[in-house]
């Protein structure tokens, strides 16, 4: 039986389905799938998952799973600390649709809101880490800190190939590096600080700061040395401890690199939490990731947009020196929001109430005659006990309370914001140690400078002012809660209220990545079975779900085919071929992964052009490692030759990369797999209904064949493992139970009845809009995959009017627009997903018809190319009610485009905005009150 | 300590409380509340409460209680039935302070989101019982059901005092039917609907259908009988049963009444749930309650308002039939929006799932040689088991599940759409009986009407189509979360988070009101420290919270004193004496209890007049039984002579009823209970934070002194008890986790310190616009308690502009309106809170001055007097950006009126709506789409 989900889910009823199959002329949805999929790739077996269980019966699953995970107290550290996170916050960002549902802010003046939240956050990162410029947000700590050490290597004078690294950093971060390191040629040589001495040469200097031990050093005279001999400096600092301690800017560093997660983001069992990058002048324009900048709108408003977008890996390919993408958006909103909402005050409040807490365990701890040797920490003491650590770890933990073994002779203790006296007297106890008594507080070389001073952190600190902060903010953006995203590879369908539902219980958003296993059986049992479901779904033999965004997939996936070939002898192999039409990151994942890009032509329809596959393939048959495509290709067509593809690179030695980008077109109907492919990675946040959350959480699992199985990535905490991916062993654990859901709920014909939906609903559009736009690319039959392009090119070129016209222009209807010029330049690519009803579908394509028309008055001479509702699109309210009128159409044409509810209007807060200024003028920090009066 | 909460709570901190106390003269709180509140009533000691916890500890405390309820399986039925929330529903509704922190929508431009979502409600209901008009809820089937009563009292032929009344109806209906018969000298006769007879003489004859038993009976001969008496006939019917059974209107019945919690509102021990009342053509103008009607606006737009409020307690005071008042908005709007999400045929479904789950039951025990009377039944199954029943509802315990014990020899279950095959087996085991084999299903007279035909029942059936029909309604609306609702007497002040998020936890949300005691150990700690924590507040000795709206305590109070007069040989005490301001409601619970409402003036002051009391009470010196005042007085003054009015009713004999509708200004200043009340109600969504939800849950809790204990409310289960005011034993305990929490964190000196900060922001609002619009009454050293009056008459007088246009306009300047004409016609009175930092406040007095200064242009003739902006207010997008502007003010000054945001304007989405229209052109349920086009 269908579970009662899968209507819920998926947004055509039978009626719609087949008023939608008539208007491109098909009988049922099996006739359309049998023409649309070629049948050399068809998978015609089910899928071996169980039945679609209900909403109710997958939260009573759910909730016995959760039971499984023990909540204690953390105490261990390493970079993750229990939070309160304020339950404003929760309840109204992260359970928030208006929140969770939006997209990367490409289309900036639909998402000044969250822009102007992660302005915020840069703004947080730069005052607290003291430098000049921060982006907005890094998948974690430790893929932050590698991408500070490559940016190191890039700017640094010294052309060494060593970058030291403190040995008192965390061990998941060290991990993290030396699997970023090996591949680029990067030597990684540890320091210890303690006495021990930095190499001859190195471009680049890695501190932590807290140690991971809890101490804190002096570092001024390693800045001092490392900037004598070229190199660059980074350290990763803990931000609660930047509101007390002498910041990595006073110190002259050049880099700072971290995490975010102790500001009111929860545990999750190692994430997903936003980390920060932030670097001194001169290096804002090497930053890699996501930087929000200030800018002006066509009246001349203050706006917000990304600023220095060439930067990044989309557009820089084989050249990009990062692959990241995906950035942590929906974390890095609650981060910023926690402090805003404490301000610089109240978080110097918390860091001194976990300082004191140190202070107090270190202090009995002394008193007892136990050695603490940090002169100087700041919420974490490590304590000597020659032989005794493990047992008293066993005491703390009978205690209900974790601590971190860091030997057999060493514990260390890390207080928070949630630390009671109660937590310090258990601790004490659990040392044999007395806790009655007063402690002076330790001290430490404190910040000099002011943080966090703009209004905004010192205004909304009353419950109600931040409700109504965050609902002004979200009301200014255009999420999934108000309609159709159609945004073409991006797969903007719905995240179900069950599937977000059990991601705050406690029992999973208050587990510690590193917590003992004992505590963890809920979330080892819901990631083996997520694993085993995706590994049936695709068709390979194994998963691993550590990659926390699809490019840390990549990058995984081709370490394991690197991996492989090194396994068998064949080091040698690194040449990776890539289509011309691929995703940019594909080609910068290469290249981190130390292979050289080849291109592939593709051919006039958009397939892969076989014949120059085969040249290309001749000219580096003993150096091919591998190829990457993606399936259905990025065109959204099902290309007929991918078997034939596979076969050949296979005859030459070399692996066959699936970027499961499009995978939502091939669930329940084909397996890479089982097709040909050796490895893919999945994007958990596009087909699995993980919600985009504004630009992140992603999720980028990476499924592979069996003998690439040994090559998936290990566990960061092992230090002798160079593999890992992510600073977790599950990456974004805390957000599986949501991917989990979907699958559960859907079961195998739900999964299947869902690609079936999203190829017929954009089969649809490209047959209702082919009149007004010609539909590039399809595959056999005229059919297209998922998603379709609409070709503006010759549109533009006769008029004038441009994609961004178009795409603009939608927003005065209530739309968010299609994917612009990916793969094609001027064109747009529409991907309506299954969950759109047909009333939607229809509201867009007559939206976009009536676009069309527009464009016909605009060639028809009857509006001037210049001032036309597309030129001037977005139209704010503010715009339209101008006194003066002086535009060739009228203001009813301008906010009230056909079709659009006159109750019901959603208005841009800004005009369409001038990103080339602000990219000349750059400011990524929260401007002045008085810079808006200008 | 100060409790963390309490600056998220309280809006402004210490330094702009410091520029309040500037700019009205104090030099401290402390210095503000001597000079405010009259030192005869003053309480100078801490209240004996816990210290104010943080949000963190609250939770974990609120957790530990929740633990001690035990959630199983419900099948008790009797009303109240398991179902499943859609977690769409949950979280965006009952969840989302969009919803949860609206007001009651009396100023219906700004309310349209709910208004629409209530027309659903009572379309629902319509078509679902056959009847032609429903109101927009009641508080429970109980009230609902007594309501009916004395409309058809009202409204019968038959002017006998006798109430026929259904056997089989529900034991707490029947309860709360004897409690409001009493007063009012009807005489409840219960019939035996199989083989009893019906009375000679009725006025009114009462259904349960189907019967408490499970029994379906053809009721069509008795509702003849009944209008041959000229007797009006309520049916009491299920409303899910209805989507399968002949409906009341299909028999002829003139009232239906029953609850909505099954449409997918949880359980919660009892409540809050919404009740719903219907009548036949004919009645629809006797109808108590709100009600929902279509009208049109200045545009001439389709548009919502409360209809018919000439019938309303407010306006009919002590010729009043009803004082209901609070509705179950909240409630209301998640069944409607259950039946919008399952649609007719959905709803079909469940009810046909309980039926054949029921039908199982009754097959198997019916085969196993048990008797179950009824030839017809819809979910609940009545069993004969002599001697047995108590063994067999322990042996259904011990599997995890709860039955009706109806007696020693009869066992009932009742099926609902969470009912499993698990559970069915589990029912028939207890019973000893073997549960294999196919049973017929039973069958009944079924409706042969159509029901939820309107699109908007058969079109929200996908979760993304669902979620954003929920947000465009919610876009609507201004609730807290936009900003300031400054309405005089309702207290509009924070619902904070962590306040609401224990209410849908399952140990919460999943408890049944007759659930054994053994289940409910957390719900009676919760209600027990409650109660005494509100004693403790207000000074009395005895508290009960079962009245679920501030109404319901009136009557509760006022019946403790009736029941204590007559304990005492003084039944013939009936005179209520009630001071001219008071609000309406007071004069119609009087009536209600059976007394007799005498009026004492006001003086100039807008105090009480002693001189006017002296001669009331001398004049009824014999028959005084109460005088019922509000303190500080509905106009926001703490008068002076309240001690000495308390002491000349006493000396006659009289008891005092303090409302407590005020009480947000006395909470750790001065207590009722010791300063000489006897009985008091308090709102709880008032002074202890229920949100108010759109209008209803409210909470009236009845507290009083030791005297009148006796006479508290009692459980209406126990059926010999006929002094139950709401159906279940602790009323809308669902959300009384609200209150515990509020008072919990805040702790004595935070709710002193709200009290004192709620004074401080009244009187500087007061103070701020004194010069600009003068300030009706005042107390001692000139100062206002919580709220203020703006006297608008003499504006009005001088230039035409009305209250209404004033509050009006405030729309356009982005907030709610403070209250009309209430004390007072032709003012405003504004209550500010204490949650409103300093800048809303500012924000709130700089658009009051601009608007004076509009009202100057149209005094000095600058703007005419019928087209002006306040004339013309509020302005909508639409008609803003008309093409062809003909006012002689700009489109700017309509739209974007001074210190309005132009990023972040809240555009109402109808102009000003014409009530008198739709109250002469009454439609009360879905206009059809084509309606919308005209």
């Amino acid at each position: 039986m269908t579970s009662p989900f899968v209507p819920r889910h998926i947004g055509p009823d039978a009626d719609e389905q087949a008023q939608m199959l008539k208007a491109i002329g098909y009988g049922s949805v099996d006739d359309l799938m049998e023409a649309a999929i070629p049948s050399s790739i068809r998978f015609r077996g089910e899928l071996n998952l169980p039945a679609g269980a209900s909403e109710e019966e997958t939260i009573a699953e759910l909730r016995a799973i959760a039971d499984r995970n023990v909540v204690a107290t953390p105490m261990i550290g390493l970079g993750y600390y229990k939070t309160h996170t304020p339950a404003v916050i929760k309840r109204n960002v992260l359970e928030n649709p208006a929140w969770y549902t939006a997209y990367t802010p490409y289309q900036p003046e639909i998402s000044q809101g969250r822009l102007e939240a992660l302005l915020n956050f840069q703004t947080m990162v730069t005052d607290l880490t003291g430098m000049t410029t921060a982006n907005a947000s890094m998948l974690d700590e430790a893929t932050a800190v590698a991408e500070a050490m490559t940016l190191a290597r890039r700017a640094s004078k010294n052309k060494s190939s060593v970058y030291a690294v403190d040995a008192d950093t965390f061990p998941q971060t060290l991990s993290v590096l030396r699997t970023r390191a090996e591949p680029l040629g990067i030597t990684i040589v540890l320091v210890d600080l303690d006495g021990g001495e930095l190499p001859d040469d190195y471009f680049g200097l890695h501190l932590q700061y807290p140690g991971a031990s809890g101490a804190i050093r002096d570092h001024a005279a390693l800045v001092e040395a490392a900037h004598a001999k070229g190199a660059l400096v980074t350290v990763a600092a803990d931000l609660l401890a930047l509101t007390l301690l002498r910041t990595p800017g006073e110190i002259g560093a050049d880099i700072a690199a971290g995490t975010t997660q102790r500001f009111g983001v929860p545990l999750g069992f190692g994430g997903p939490h936003a980390g920060y990058l932030a670097v001194r002048a001169g290096l804002e324009r090497s930053l890699p990731g996501r930087l929000v900048g200030v800018s002006k709108d066509a009246d001349g408003n203050q706006a917000y947009r990304l600023a220095l977008q060439t930067r990044e890996q989309h557009i820089r390919r084989e050249k990009a020196t990062s692959n990241i993408c995906t950035a942590q958006v929906l974390l890095a909103v609650m981060a910023s929001m926690y402090a805003v909402y404490h301000g610089p005050a109240g978080l110097r409040r918390i860091a001194e109430h976990a300082h004191d807490r140190a202070s107090h365990i270190a202090g009995a701890l002394r008193e007892a005659g136990i050695e603490v040797p940090a002169a100087s920490f700041f919420d974490t003491v490590t304590a000597v006990v020659p032989g005794r650590a493990a047992e008293i770890v066993a005491a703390a933990a009978a205690r209900g309370i974790e601590l971190r073994l860091v030997d057999a002779d060493r514990v260390s203790v890390s207080c928070d914001e949630t630390t009671t006296a109660a937590h310090v007297e258990a601790v004490i106890e659990s040392f044999g140690a007395g806790w009655e008594g007063v402690f002076p507080v330790a001290g430490f070389i404190g910040r000099s400078t002011e943080y966090l001073t703009h209004p905004v952190f010192n205004t909304h600190h009353s419950e109600t002012s931040m409700l109504r902060y965050l609902r002004r903010l979200s009301d200014r953006d255009y999420a999934l809660d108000r309609g159709m995203i159609p945004l073409g590879s991006c797969t903007m369908k719905l995240n179900a209220t069950t599937e977000m539902e059990a991601v705050t219980w406690p029992e999973f958003a208050n587990i510690h990545p590193f917590a003992p296993k004992t505590q963890t059986e809920g979330y080892e049992h819901l990631v083996a079975q997520l694993e085993a479901w995706l590994a049936e779904i695709t068709g390979y033999d194994a998963v691993s779900v550590q990659p926390n965004a699809g490019s840390q997939g990549e990058l995984a996936g081709l370490l394991a085919i690197r991996g492989y070939h090194r396994s068998r002898g064949e080091a040698h192999r690194d040449v990776c071929l890539i289509p011309s039409s691929a995703h940019g990151t594909n080609a910068a994942s290469a290249v981190m992964a130390g292979m050289r890009v080849v291109v592939v032509a593709c051919d006039a329809d958009g397939n892969v052009d076989l014949a120059d596959l085969d040249a290309k393939i001749e000219k580096h048959r003993d150096a091919l490692s591998a190829i990457m495509v993606t399936y259905p290709s990025t065109h959204g067509v099902y290309e007929t030759g991918i078997a034939d593809l596979c076969a050949k690179v296979h005859e030459a030695g070399g692996q066959v990369y699936v970027d499961g980008a499009n995978l939502n077109a091939l669930v329940g109907y084909a397996r890479p797999g089982k097709f040909g492919a050796d490895v893919s990675h999945l994007n958990l946040h596009k087909t699995f209904c993980i919600p985009h959350g504004g630009g992140g959480p992603g999720v980028g699992p990476v499924a592979v064949g069996a003998h690439l199985a040994d090559f998936l990535p290990g566990d960061p905490v092992l230090q002798g493992d160079h593999h890992a991916v992510s600073a977790a062993a599950h990456g974004s654990a805390g957000i599986l139970p949501i991917s989990w859901a979907y699958i559960r709920m859907m079961g195998p014909d739900g999964l299947t009845a869902a690609t079936a939906t999203a190829v017929l609903a954009a089969n649809y559009v490209a047959a209702r809009l082919r009149e007004h736009y010609p539909v590039l690319y399809a595959g056999e039959h005229g059919l297209v995959a998922h998603e379709c392009i609409l070709d503006l090119r010759p549109i533009t070129k006769a008029t004038g009017v441009s994609v961004d016209d178009v795409a603009k222009r939608l927003i005065d209807y209530g739309f968010h627009a299609p994917t612009m010029s990916f793969p094609v330049a001027g064109t747009l690519m529409v991907e309506p997903t299954e969950s759109e009803d047909l009333a939607e579908l229809d509201r867009f394509i007559a939206a976009m018809i009536a676009i069309k028309s527009e464009i016909d008055k605009v060639a028809a001479g009857e509006w001037p190319a210049g001032d036309n509702p597309l030129a001037n699109a977005p139209h704010t309210a503010s715009s339209v009610t101008v006194d003066e009128w002086t535009h060739p159409y009228s203001r009813s044409v301008a906010g009230f485009p056909e079709g659009v509810d006159r109750t019901a209007k959603y208005w841009p807060p800004v005009r369409r905005i001038d990103g080339a200024y602000g990219d000349r003028n750059l400011v990524c920090s929260c401007p002045s009150p008085e810079a808006f009066e200008d």
